[in-house]
């Protein structure tokens, strides 16, 4: 018998519950063993909610409770996240966790404590929702040396970008809608900015290059400054804009950014819209391979956790093996990283050729501007010739 | 020391040597021991090769060495290879394989053959060359019951049905130039017919839904009847059409087919083009999850044979746990499964309605015939309706 403790009973935690109920006959065939929710930790109270008995709001009882296997935590936030973590595996209890928060700041530390107390530390819901992307880096693209990682790793700006580019409407407005909606927060910051996107474009590559990529390096721009105007150049090129959690391992420099890229129809991540996630991993000889799914809701991030203590409860008292080991990376500086971007500005082709050469035109229609894709060059150099034309809009390209 | 031995240095044997000896180190650190190659077999002689001296032409060499712990096999056909992974399996060793024919057809006895003998038989790369599969759904979509299975699976009718579509040709045209470049083989058959992909649809399908599915009983079409005219129509319609594998279970209800279908811009599948193939997986919690990448091509194969080797590495002595168990599943009679589908008749728009109620006519621009998308109706009414009005075409739409 496996005995869950879940930690937290909001969205996500409700949904753990939820997904074990709903295919609990499936779940232990698979598993080879039977399972039950033993508690749930939560300050409130839930009259009336069916497992309303089950709910404590005392961590010393799951804790302290020698019967509980795994705990599910699905509080967000650090605190008191970290610390009921920490607590579970010197305990010797499988966590699983859906708080990218947590792994990002702690991942390394845990997955040590869980190593010496021959547990687990599992967290395919930390990034990409439902999407299975960490249990494949882990043992799935084993024999690759991973050269870049390119994820739209946040529903809600991606809706925000997807409304953006078929209403022809503002930042401001969508962003609205989208709040009204719940598909973004009362404050938006962690997602518009791309810290959400930052930290797990960097859980992602800790896995893939072996060492820690510490999300606080990585260089980091949301999707405030994009305007419709932007997008009718995207369109009449025939591309759209995402927002992109990058990285790549360039001869052992790894470089890492979250910003909005225009990208092109043929792109693999084009057609990843609305609240979906898409995440493209370039391997050395398996080249391309995509994973698509829901980024974020209920019961796909409940489901990626429930993979993750089926996991756990085939693998008690065996810890797994994870690409992100011992030791970090120091991430190169941006400023040579070479692409080819998009710029905006209220200068002439003239002015424009002269400070960056070759460029290819696109007539967005919008009077007293004018827009065009450079060649590839360095950050720096566009960082020096865009000042030269007082650029409105620079945008990388894909 | 891991030993292998390959078999059959072909294409994707040579790509297995290939991938080994280019990420030996990491290969090695992820899978926490040291890999050599010890025995290659194969008829030929190939004088020059690195790794000539490693070729042997007889099977005992390999079965009867007990240092060579897993055996790839990568020889096409079922014979000898079925005979080939039964010894090696029965002395014990692990078999990675990336040979749908042997899987398809021998996948339950071998596997049972590998548990008796506590070693494993792994086939990640019969289906979809190097995307992840067959481990997403043995160890990641475990919390899910399976609703259905949609695949391009085919690389040789992708790189066919996209030609025709970018290019206005017709399907004889261009197989001739996917022949002269070696994206069809001389006798294309297999592909062209949907045969290779009826394989690859039961195999997944046997995983999802837990028992084997017969790829002899799924109903197969191929893509040799799909001409201009119907990309004509489906251009106009803001649709393209794609050669699906696609099983699904309605309340227990199997059903499994191989056919062309058309499909729109909002399909996770519609952007999967050439050579490239995509697997979209429902869950009954997890909705949609999408895997897209080279679904042949000697390294992306052979990285997917590598990942199984790295597995069966880990698991010495432990046979893994896999979806497909014992017993048969009876697929349901297509004739009662309902959904749209595309129509093309030289009737008149009268005739139509009068065979098929509301329909969706397209002006597909060519004189003499109409076409038109009908409203969801069963297999078996579309085949009367469509004899009706002596239908010209009818592909499925979803």
């Amino acid at each position: 018998m496996i005995n869950v403790a879940v930690l937290g009973y909001g969205t996500v935690g409700s949904g753990i519950v939820e997904v074990i109920m709903t295919n609990k006959e499936l779940i232990e065939a698979r598993m080879g063993d039977s399972i039950q929710v033993k508690h749930i930790l939560d300050l409130r109270k839930f009259p009336g909610d069916p497992y309303e008995a089950l709910v404590t709001d005392d961590y010393n009882v799951i804790v302290n409770d020698p019967e509980v296997n795994i705990v599910c935590e699905a509080m967000g936030g650090t605190k008191p996240a970290y610390d009921f973590t920490r607590r579970a595996l010197e305990a010797g209890k499988s966590v699983c966790t859906s708080n990218k928060a947590v792994v990002a700041e702690f991942g390394p530390e845990l997955m040590k404590i869980a190593k010496e107390n021959n547990c687990n530390y599992l967290f395919e819901a930390s990034v990409g929702g439902g999407i299975p992307i960490i249990r494949p880096l882990n043992q799935s693209l084993t024999p690759e040396k991973v050269e870049s990682i390119t994820g739209i790793l946040n529903g809600t700006t991606n809706f925000i970008l997807t409304k953006m580019e078929r209403e022809g409407s503002d930042f401001a407005d969508v962003l609205k809608e989208a709040q009204a909606k719940g598909y973004a927060e009362a404050d938006p910051t962690a997602d518009i900015e791309g810290h959400d996107a930052a930290r797990k474009i960097a859980i992602l590559s800790s896995i893939a290059y072996g060492k820690t990529v510490d999300f606080k390096t990585v260089h980091t721009e949301g999707i405030t400054k994009i305007s419709s105007e932007d997008f009718a150049y995207a369109k009449k090129a025939g591309a759209t804009i995402k927002l992109f959690g990058k990285s790549s391992d360039v001869d052992g420099k790894v470089y890492a950014l979250v910003a909005p890229f225009m990208i092109f129809s043929e792109h693999p991540l084009y057609a990843v819209n609305d609240v979906f996630n898409g995440i493209l991993v370039h391997g050395n000889t398996l080249n391309d391979v995509m994973f698509y799914g829901s980024g974020a809701g209920k019961l796909p991030t409940a489901s990626a956790v429930v993979s993750d203590i089926i996991e756990a409860a085939k693998n008690l008292g065996n810890p797994l093996y994870c690409g992100w080991q011992e030791g970090e990376i120091t991430l190169s500086d941006l400023a040579d990283a070479k692409r080819k971007f998009f710029v905006r500005t209220k200068k002439d082709a003239k002015a424009v050729e002269e400070a960056f050469g070759k460029v290819c035109f696109i007539d967005g229609g919008i009077a007293g501007e004018c827009g065009f894709i450079t060649e590839v060059m360095s950050e720096k150099e566009i960082k020096a010739a865009a000042e030269k034309v007082e650029a409105v809009s620079v945008i990388r390209v894909e």
